[in-house]
Formats: structure tokens, C-alpha cells, sequence
């Protein structure tokens, strides 16, 4: 049977992250250098789609890591409303799969001419974002020729990760990161029979995806990959903001996809699936935690990581439920209608 | 007939806005000063629930209007992973109607040690909010006895705008900011068919809000009210984010309702509009421009206004849509299931 590019492009994810840590660890560790020196006041995020779950990503392993706060841009500030803020003093990264986004090129041109340290992460080191900015870190992840992004979501969170642990300059992080391609192979290996588990869900048409802290951004990129995917209804919360009124939505059989690994936020998360549970809710639960994974109807195991690299494994087995359940609807998974490749919005 | 605490609030908004202004435009206008003349490098807000929807609101005005760039908190980083990021060159301001959430106090508390500029926005100036920050603008909302924010939330915005408006020591936008209670009672005048108009909605499941620069907040709100009230899964979008994927899910009679007031962004909004109504979805539209009412199902319109000051317009038929909606399904307004009026989370 022939396999579809985006299970094709699932299934690189391993050898993308080997070569991206292989060819840009020296580089990424010099530009760390060279922002430590210059010390910014904050860091500021430009992003659109997949590309902002990563930088959401970002957002939290940089101010866990290195202290620097993170704000994600505005970009209609700039080109609606004609005055970037000042971010002279900030380092700013535009992140962009196709590098052909106008408006976070406009962004980190703006940035760059008011003095700011800038830093594109893209797919493509000849697109015009790459030369908008100072620095390029590429991703090196080969041609997407999927509609929906899944490798190239992973090296960018993989950039992401790269960038903390070498802003702090802390070797135990930079030591986990080199299991990273090992982590996520693991997470496929164990994900092996989550498409064709996908076909319970067959007739869902909304769920919401739950996750906190550095999961936080997983929420957000099963969410998309579900719309992209499968058209259903996908509203992505933090655990936290959850519980501040969507909750009341939650009535016996509707169904959350919770990610809940190890970590800081376990104990938060797992109280949380014990009230959805309480609820009668259809739990879809990503976790390595078997009390966690045994209140769900669908189990989705993952390995045992650091919590701060535990989102990269987690959205695998969620790209792959997307996948199985675009193809329990009858849908063509590599040519999702309404979707280009290259979405330019200013 | 008894009109429910819900509605009762909705039209006091007028009335709070006024003694808002009346009575906090110069504590506003001295806390500006200092803050100028301390000139710090970025804002940070702190907020969850629709104090979070009013923190994106101030994030387009001060970003618009003062240059400053704004970041929101990442609560968890500070709570769970034991590192508030460096802000103690920043302006940080905490919103919360309670004052009484957990995190909130504790990223507060945190700045203010590091020497940030510390602000409570919120309606209970006894609040720990209060006590933690070392300026506090109360919102003079009086009890707000619904589970739904309304009036809070709409003061909450009314101070973004009061700070932005003398942050950037502009008298123009001291001079527009004046008219708001007016242009809210107008919005009310012209909603006044609204809760009878939501029937048509009755066995709506889902749907999807969308706004863009300042009307961003105004999405998100209508999101947060429409699931508190109704349960109906909606996620918000800003047009830009919805075109980079979720805009694959939208098929004939899927309802979209859409912030699309006069100003910088209307040309963007109407684009999408109209690529929505090429696609057959169900339009409900938020505007005073004749041409993107005319292509709603069901328009509702809305006063002239200051582009910056829209959102506080444009909310109010949303809010009174969610009423009539909540009621249509024959649910309780005032006791919404599963919600407490104080949500305190870590």
C-alpha cells in the first residue's frame, strides 16, 4: 500500500531531528554566545499556524531556562496599525516554515532596522524572511510536500529547545537534547496502531485538546492538525484557562485530547482528567503515566522524557490520530481543501 | 417579567463606564506620568478568563499607541517551573475581576520584588491582587452578581484604554475616550432586538468568532461568553491565524460570527467576509458598514467609533446574543453549570 506523504513526512521526523542537531548544534551554540553578550531585555516571537505553536513552544522553555521573558508579536500592530513597538533592545525571532510570510518578514525587517538581534527559523535560507534577518538557523528538514506540517513543526520545536539550551549554557539540557531523535523514534514505535484506533472517533465533529506548561503548545498543534485534518471542531485550552468557564461545556461523552506527561504539571493535569472523568467525559489521553493513561477510553503511550522535551514526543501519537481519523472520514490527507501550502497574510 | 442578573448587568455597562472615567482618570493620568518618566522596556500583563481577553485588548492599544511592547505571563513558568522570566525593568499589571486568583498575586508578587512597576486592575481594591501590587485602578463595577463577566469586563477594557489613551499623553484619544459610555449606550440601543433575534440559533453546536488588531479581544470574548452560557464549542480566531488552516473547516451553513467594525483592518475583514460567504457559511456579523451587515444572515449592528474603542462596542451584542441564545436553549443565565464566580487556579 502505498503511504501518504504526510505519513511519509511523520515517519522522517527521527532523521530530521538527527541532522538538524548534527548541523546546527555548533551554530546555534555561537549565536547563543553572541546573545548572551549583547543581553536583550526580552525576546520577541513573529509567527502564523504551526509555526506559532513552536514559538508558544518557545515561549516557555526560553523563560524556564533562561530567564528571558517572551512576548509573541502582534503583527497587525506593525502593518495595520503602522508603528512596531520598540524592540530595540529584544531579540527577535521570526518563525516560518516557507520563510514567505509577509507580515512576519515585515516584522523582523522593522525589528532588525531598529536595532534589534534577529533571527530567522525557516525551512528555506534562500526565502525572503532569511534575508530579512540577521541570523538564520534552517531546519533542514527536506521538502514538505504535505499540506499539514508535521516535520517541520518538530525541528522548529527542536530549534526552540537548541536555543535554551545553549542561551542558559546549561550541559544537562544540552546532553537530553541529544536524545531527542531517539525519543521521538520511540514515540512512533509506540504510536504504531494509532491510526487505525482513530476510527471510534469517525463521527466526532468537536473536541477540545488540553495541556499545560511546556504542553501548553501541544494543546494548541493537535488542535490545528485536527482542523487541518478532519474539519472537526478543535478548541485547544491550558488546563488552567480551561477551568476559568469552558469546562462548562463538557457533558458525558464529549470528547478531550489530554496531554499529560511527567513533570511539573502532572499533578495539575491529572487532576483535571479526574474531574473530566467525574464528568463522563471521553478522554484521549497522551501521557507515559499508566494511572493517566488507565482513565482513558483511547491510551496514547508515550516514552518517559524530560518534561521540557516531552512536547516533541507528544504530538506524534496526536499527528497520527489526525491522520488515521482523516482517513476513517474519507478525506485526502495530502490535499486538505482550502489549504495552500504557502498562506501569505499581512 | 423579571429580567435575569445577566441583563440587568449587560445595561449597566453605560453607567459603570461613566464612574469609571469620572472617578479614576486622574489616578490614571499620575500613574501614567511616573510610568513614563521610569520609561520601562515592555509590559507584561498577568490574567486568565475574560481578564485575559481585556489584557489582549490593552496589548493592541499600548503596543498601538505608546510604542511599548506587551507580553502576557506564562503563569505556569513562575507557579510550576519555579522562575518568574526577568521583569523587573518591565511594567507589570495583573487583571483579575476577583483579584482572588492564585497565580495572578503570585507573578505579581514576584515582579514587584524584582522592582517591576506593579499595577492590580480589578474590581476588589481589598483584593490580595491589591495588597500585592503597588498601584491599583478599581473598576467601580459594583458586585457583579452573574457568573458571566460582563460590566467587569467591559470596565477592564475601558482602563486599557484609559492607560493607553494617557501612557501616550495623546489628548485626542483623551478626548474620543470620553464618548464611551455613550457610544455603549448606543450599541445598546441598537441590540436592543438581539436576545429575540438568537433563536434562529437554538440547535447550534458550534461555530467559530473572528476579529482582527484591536477586535482580536473582541473574538475571544464572544468565544468565552458563548461557551459559558450556551456550552457551544467555538473557538476564537484573529482572520490572519484562521486563513493559516482552521478556514478548511468551514462548509455551507457552518456559523461564523464576525467583528468587523470601520477602521485599518475592515478591508481584511470584509476580504474574509466575503470568502466566507463564497463558501455558504451562516454570517453573523458585528459592524456599522452597511456592505458587511448586508452579507449576514443575521447583522448586528453596531454604533460609529473610534476603530482603538470598537471592541467595547462590539462586544455588547455578543453579549446579549449569548443571553438570548442561553435562554432559547432553556438554560439558567444566572447559574451557568459548573462555574463559581471565583476560579483560583495555580
Amino acid at each position: 500500500m502505498t503511504r501518504t506523504l504526510l505519513e511519509q513526512e511523520i515517519y522522517e521526523q527521527p532523521a530530521v531531528l538527527d541532522g538538524l542537531l548534527a548541523r546546527e548544534t555548533g551554530a546555534v551554540s555561537r549565536l547563543a554566545a553572541a546573545v548572551r553578550a549583547a543581553n536583550p531585555s526580552f525576546v520577541l516571537f513573529v509567527a502564523r499556524g504551526s509555526s506559532n505553536n513552536a514559538a508558544v513552544y518557545g515561549k516557555y522553555v526560553l523563560e524556564a531556562f533562561t530567564g528571558l521573558p517572551v512576548a509573541l508579536a502582534a503583527p497587525s500592530v506593525a502593518t495595520y496599525y503602522g508603528r512596531l513597538p520598540r524592540v530595540g533592545g529584544a531579540l527577535v525571532i521570526g518563525v516560518s516554515q516557507s520563510g514567505r510570510g509577509e507580515d512576519v518578514r515585515v516584522v523582523v525587517e522593522q525589528a532588525r532596522a531598529q536595532g534589534a538581534i534577529t533571527l530567522a527559523v525557516t525551512n528555506d535560507p534562500a526565502s525572503p524572511l532569511a534575508a530579512a534577518a540577521e541570523h538564520c538557523i534552517p531546519l533542514h528538514a527536506g521538502e514538505e510536500r504535505s499540506l499539514a506540517a508535521t516535520k517541520t513543526f518538530t525541528a522548529q520545536l527542536g530549534v526552540m529547545a537548541m536555543l535554551a539550551a545553549h542561551l542558559s549554557d546549561d550541559s544537562r539540557l544540552q546532553d537530553e537534547l541529544s536524545r531527542l531523535p531517539d525519543l521521538v523514534n520511540d514515540a512512533l514505535t509506540l504510536s504504531a496502531d494509532v491510526p487505525g484506533r482513530a476510527e471510534r472517533y469517525r463521527y466526532m465533529t468537536q473536541c477540545v485538546t488540553l495541556g499545560r506548561g511546556f504542553n501548553f503548545a501541544t494543546a494548541f498543534e493537535l488542535a490545528l492538525k485536527l482542523k487541518e485534518l478532519t474539519y472537526i471542531g478543535t478548541t485547544p485550552y491550558s488546563s488552567a484557562d480551561f477551568r476559568h468557564g469552558p469546562i462548562a461545556q463538557i457533558e458525558e461523552g464529549f470528547p478531550a485530547v489530554v496531554a499529560a506527561p511527567s513533570g511539573a504539571v502532572f499533578e495539575d493535569m491529572d487532576g483535571l482528567l479526574r474531574e473530566l472523568e467525574r464528568r463522563r467525559a471521553e478522554l484521549i489521553v497522551i501521557s507515559n503515566v499508566e494511572e493517566a493513561l488507565a482513565m482513558a477510553q483511547t491510551p496514547l503511550p508515550i516514552p518517559e522524557a524530560p518534561e521540557w522535551l516531552s512536547p516533541i514526543a507528544a504530538v506524534v501519537p496526536g499527528q497520527l490520530l489526525a491522520l488515521g481519523l482523516a482517513v476513517a472520514k474519507g478525506y485526502d490527507v495530502d490535499h486538505p481543501r482550502s489549504l495552500q501550502k504557502v498562506t501569505s497574510t499581512r
